[in-house]
């Protein structure tokens, strides 16, 4: 996609390069090269070629698609005098001015994951009644079992039968990444596209599942295997949830957050080897008893810093048209290991051992000290994720790297850390290496991360 | 979509704009006034805007994804001799030597519509056989009564047990709209995008159901309600698949043909005027042995302007974000009309009825003379569509009408022709002329339509 090349079958044919004008309410193709900008109601960025061989003629389409959307870091957004649930998606100030003269009530339909309704149930029905909104709220069990299109088809149904409006009423989706994965893919199927606004309740969803384009579903047994890459028109991002969360779950969010530490920020790394226990005991929250603001700065910042490292990686390959992604490091093996050993270990943990296993690939490879290495395993340690496992075999590693060969048009693309939050992608690691990584992984780390944990 | 609008919500905000540049393998944003394109690697057309205020920090990303498909109008495609089908999607010349090359069997999976099947059948089948394709072809009975999610799961089903490799093995369909929307739904959603091919046989779907971004399926009762707006690589088109189809189906597809006359080509409206019923007669063919070389010539002048006009309106809105649409001319009340007489009209008569409708209201309105919409029925007359139905009631247009502003932002945007091939939009027409309107037509045409065709 992008890089328009045209080819012809023949060397007799004639090339035409065609701007697209607006005149009145018509739009008509001119010779790119006589149009002049200055003279025409409107000039699309799309363009058309146009070529005509003796065999066949032929017109390519080069339309490009703006996606915009936003991610706000808010505070008591369950609070009925809050109103950017509600309206904080709005970036044109006279519609918003508008909406907010009407007395018209304001109508949402809101998909919520079952576990979060329960704890959080009664402050978002009361958030809606005290702003007098039309609302539907739809609690599902969104699990990783039930994250599938059957389910999207649910949500649809009910979607439909509450007749919503898909230009100005967005669909709003509460929960972790399968909720909101599941909500985005069923939006986006509506009507083919109806606007939804993401809010994650998960550490991983916070600054992770939320922040891109991608939605999805599992199928044939195989993780979001059905999808689409169709942002939110916004994500909004309330810490407070996170104090529910259990610590597993906490730990599970640390993982991806320590990927783009390693990959793209030393100060990161450094602020989760020396406050990352914090930020697990005090769940992110602002818990100025034992810290003072301190807590909560730590936590703000560790946030921000992941959020925007992310979206500095995503927004330049929204739709991933570039095979060589930073953010896929630790989730090269990852997956069939996830699969392998269901549900014993959590998306982060799985993760995690798979960015472990490079941690040892990159020092075997001269790419990182011994000691930056161990600074490495011991962060992990400290935020009590595992860090080796047994399913995690060399012939595993193999066939991922396999799979990723032939998935990532013939090359293995590896991404691996260079130094202390720093990285390259990789292709020629050779099997000695990993296997000599593999070897000193096991040896090193293969007591159970139990006992790791307190050595 | 597009136009960025950065609403702060507080005066004391700081709003800061980055550029996304990219050093070695990584992102990284970059204040947008302080990038000096020369200097760096590479800079993303990406934006990242940060905002910050006292009450919350927000980030919108605008991220532009270039859509480019090609349309590719041959002849003989199911010869074995030609590789269109199999290798005219790929666009670098570099890419397609190295297949040329290799003597690795391609791999293709098909979709095609059960009754094209019966007739095509083994001509496809001996083309993959003696081009030595690994294929497998799943023919369907893709009809409108099966145009659902339900048929798009089955096709993902068979996708995935053929285990085909989503960057570089591009899905076929071919077939009429139906097959072609459902298709290209299901691949849109593979692996989040797997590319597909359009290969139309019907005259509608050749000009029309091709040639854009929209796919889609029934549901709850509505046409299209879940879908993607995802062009694909290519589309093939093939006018020899014509002699098979059924007359009506042609006549079909001519009613949307004479909508991109009526709205944009006095010159398509005129050779749809003295040619039309020739076109019919010869099924778009080389039917020299009556009309020597001017039948096809006719013939491909008609398919030509009806795509290039087409293509000129969608290109510059592939994602219809612009509600204003000379496009949807014969398509505000079909889509009610349609449902309610299901399945008595096929969609091209349903639109056209409307657009009749529509002319009575052009020239009641004193955009047509009397004189232009004798011509414009007349042609409609010729070209064996029915111009009147006692299902298009006053209150199914009003109703229509209303449902139309509630989905269009507010505004009718109504198409009109005013003058023969060229149109505008409108948005106060009045209640007394969209009745007297009414009242003429039926007075006029309210005679069966086949007695019109015989005056
Ligand atoms: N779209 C993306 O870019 C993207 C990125 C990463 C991960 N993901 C997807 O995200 C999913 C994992 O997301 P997850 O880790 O958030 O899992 P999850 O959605 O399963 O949530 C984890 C558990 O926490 C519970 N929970 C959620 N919020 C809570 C709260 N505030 N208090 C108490 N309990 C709460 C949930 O009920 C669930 O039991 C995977 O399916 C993965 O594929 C998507
Ligand atoms: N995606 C878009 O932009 C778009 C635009 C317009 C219409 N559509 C959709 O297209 C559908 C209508 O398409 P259609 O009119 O092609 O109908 P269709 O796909 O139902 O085909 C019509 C009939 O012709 C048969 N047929 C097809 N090709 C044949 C051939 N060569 N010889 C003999 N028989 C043949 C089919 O089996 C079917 O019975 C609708 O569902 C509509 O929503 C989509
Ligand atoms: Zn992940
Ligand atoms: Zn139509």
């Amino acid at each position: 996609m992008g890089k328009v090349n045209l080819r012809g079958n023949h060397s007799k044919e004639k090339k035409t390069e065609f701007s697209l004008v607006r005149v009145k309410s018509t739009w008509k193709r001119k010779l790119a090269k006589k149009v002049n900008k200055d003279a025409v109601d409107c000039v699309s960025p799309a363009k058309m070629y146009e070529i005509i061989t003796v065999k066949d003629t032929s017109w390519t389409v080069v339309s490009p698609i703006v996606f915009t959307y936003k991610v706000t870091e808010t505070r008591d957004l369950l609070d009925p005098n809050n109103d950017t649930l509600l309206l904080g998606h709005i970036t044109d100030p006279q519609q918003l001015e508008e909406i907010k003269d009407s007395n018209k009530p304001l109508k949402r339909f809101v998909v919520v994951d079952q576990e979060v309704y329960e704890i959080y149930g009664p402050k978002l029905t009361e958030y809606f009644e005290s702003n007098n909104v039309l609302y539907k709220v739809l609690a599902l069990p969104t699990t990783e079992e039930n994250k599938s299109m059957e389910v999207a088809m649910t949500i649809l149904e009910e979607v439909n039968n509450f007749s919503l409006d898909r230009r100005t009423e967005p669909i709003i989706a509460i929960g972790g990444g399968v909720c909101l994965d599941i909500v985005g893919l069923a939006a986006s199927l509506y009507r083919r596209r109806t606007p939804y606004i993401r809010v994650p309740t998960t550490l991983l969803s916070y600054i992770d599942a939320s922040v891109g384009a991608k939605t999805g579903v599992n199928f044939a047994n195989c993780k979001n295997k059905l999808g689409a890459y169709i942002p939110p028109t916004a994500v909004f991002l309330d810490l407070s949830f996170i104090q529910t969360l259990p610590r597993r779950h906490i730990c599970n969010g640390l993982a991806e957050m320590l990927k783009m530490a390693l990959m793209k920020h030393r100060g990161l790394f450094e602020l989760l080897e020396n406050h990352g226990r914090m930020l697990l005991d005090t769940k992110f929250q602002d818990d100025k008893g034992v810290f003072g603001q301190s807590g909560l700065q730590a936590a703000s910042q560790a946030t921000r810093i992941a959020i925007t490292t992310m979206l500095e990686e995503l927004a330049p390959n929204l739709w991933e048209d570039d095979l060589n992604r930073l953010v896929d490091f630790g989730h090269l093996i990852s997956p069939a290991l996830e699969m392998k050993v269901l549900p014993s270990l959590l998306h982060g943990e799985a993760v995690n051992i798979d960015m472990c296993y490079m941690v040892y690939v990159s020092q075997e490879t001269g790419l990182l000290t011994v000691e930056e290495k161990q600074r490495i395993v011991s962060c992990m340690v400290g935020l009590e994720l595992p860090v080796w496992h047994e399913a995690c075999t060399m012939e595993l590693i193999q066939k991922s790297m396999q799979d990723r060969l032939k998935h990532s048009g013939g090359m293995v693309r590896m991404p691996l850390p260079v130094g202390l939050g720093k990285a390259d992608i990789f292709n020629n690691t050779p099997y000695e290496i990993l296997h000599r990584a593999y070897e000193k992984w096991c040896d090193e780390l293969s007591v159970s991360s139990d006992s790791n944990r307190d050595p």
